[in-house]
């Protein structure tokens, strides 16, 4: 039953994390076009944002381990 | 079955988290496109914001932890 | 039976929680910069927001901690 | 079966709760942007809406009580 | 058996009852916005709208006390 | 396997009854802000409204009562 | 097996009825709004439609209540 | 087996039924309120739709009665 | 079985059949409103259409009847 | 088996066929209320677009027909 | 088990036909509407994008073939 | 089992290659009607698009081939 | 139950991959249509794009190939 | 069962990965769209959004790898 729960908690967090970085990664790259000069910040507050959407993923990724071989 | 619970409160864990951090970053950067001049402070409100955000994905992570061995 | 009815509470809770502050949060971002001098007052009112929409995903947290034995 | 019954009740009242309210406290940003002399009075109907709208989530959360135990 | 339809009925009052009523409530915020002058009575029908709109939820309600034994 | 039934029908009922009141009444304060000189008329015709829309939920909620004890 | 059928056709009753409704009333208190001498007309208008949406939830209701004891 | 059958086939039925009517009575609403000297026209050709609308659903009843007792 | 799979044809059909031809009929009331002197051609042409709409639904229904008995 | 495999086919025939009719019918009839004199070229050109809607529903009917008696 | 199979494949062959050739042909009579003296490349161009359309579709009709009788 | 699974992998198949390659196709007439002199190139480039798009499906078809017989 | 682990991870694979592609290209030949100059850049940037959108569907398939015969 | 596991997460793998490079890609090709000058930095961004997009999808692919055996 843990391969399953992994399984489960890996779906999500590939979701989660794929579409939640799209979103932000697509937004930055539509501010980069309106005003290119701001480029070097647009770019530097996407990755902290990154970060922070990653955060929840990553810990799922950690239960899908912890889950495993149960 | 604790292990299944674990992984479908992480299931929801990293898509709540994941797309509700990146609505947030999103409208940040929108925001700092429209308004450089607004960057320090939309961004300090950013971690706020994140930070509220999360706290609902961290207590189903909590409880994944405290469902995994049952 | 009660860890999968915890995961289940908990996986709604996780997405209301982090989707609806992140409703909340957006909005107060994007009305912070349409009117920058409103930043304190948005802020205040959008912690009175986020503490309204937890009330129900931490009751619901409390549901899971109380079915998780059974 | 009544763990199982009180995981999907809390489910559907985080959920409604969650947003219900986020939608509510979301259209009060707005309008306190666009309006800001109006702040008073739309935060004091924002707080009668959040309990109109957390009705049923309680209630909701008292059946669940309920079913608990059986 | 009666248990999980109590928790079916309540996950369905639960969500009618809280986006039902934060769409009447947002509708009178906005409408609040545009006519300030028009706030008690659009206070006041608010009030009757969200009686009638929990009608159906208080009444799914009911039959999820009367099935809650069986 | 009545009280199952009695579930399903009440869960319809409720999102039936609750949401399409709520999209009645939200158009009509909609409809009083835009023109408040209509608003007897408009409330007059939503409690019409309402009633036509509630009927069918109602027999639902009578279908519920009559297969509860089966 | 025919409360559980009894059940399922009054669901769709209930949204199919509740919603359907909806749709036609809101759209006439939105054309009461734009044109109030047309008030009269688009009121019995729409009684005929609501009796034409009612036709085929009132026939769910005849088959639940034929499958009810089988 | 045929209980259940008559019940999915209604529940098609009703839905099909009640939106489809729906969609067709509140365009007839609103083209009565742009040009309200064509109201007897679409009235008619209302009804036409209508009755083509209700075919499909109406021959979804026959077919619940046919399946009902087996 | 027969009956489950003629229910679940027919739900289909009675789904696709009411939706396909009130999207049909909504657009032809939609220009008769907007080209009151195109209203015969555009009937005759809807008369086609909803022909042409429900050939799929009612082999649905024949494929229904064939299943039934088995 | 054969018989529900066959209504399931004929559940996706006579939804993708109804409602892929229905929108090329309803662009036909959007643009022959734009311009009425092309109202021949474009019912021509709606059959073809008929004919080719529906060669995937008629094969899933021949499937169904093949696999029926199984 | 092959029947359910071929039922499910044809499940999606028919929508993904259906819808699919639905969508291209829509745009070909919209841009024949703007642009009466393209109707022929229009067409002709049609064809071509059908044909590429179905091409899976028909491949899941011959998989539905083979699997039928296993 | 493979029977099943060449039916879900060929479902995939036909609604991704299906409706994707209509999204590509729509938009190359879309485009072919804005500027009709673009219409070689705009098809040359719309056959390399499609079959990149049916490069996963076409994958897809290869191993409903491989599980079939399993 | 290999078989139907491929089956599932396919499915994924051809509408990932199938729909994926179709929002790239169907961007490129917008841009196209818009500034046919750029045609010879967005269409090497299309192909780059395309290759990084397969990266994940075309691990899925080796996945798949993985645990077929399992 | 592991082989199941295997499958789910790769299913979201590939949709995560796929849609979410689409939405980047995308956005990447409308900037370069609009301001040609800026190609080089739009499409340096884009891989490293690219990157981060894929760092979700590729831990499931592990996990996939992991569970595989089990």
């Amino acid at each position: 039953m843990g391969a399953i729960a992994a399984g489960i908690a890996m779906f999500g967090a590939a979701i989660g994390g794929g579409i939640g970085d799209a979103i932000v990664i697509a937004k930055m790259l539509e501010g980069m076009t309106r005003q290119p000069e701001l480029s070097g910040e647009l770019r530097s507050n996407m990755f902290i944002g990154v970060g922070l959407v990653e955060a929840m993923p990553i810990i799922a990724f950690v239960v899908a381990l912890l889950v495993m071989s149960k």
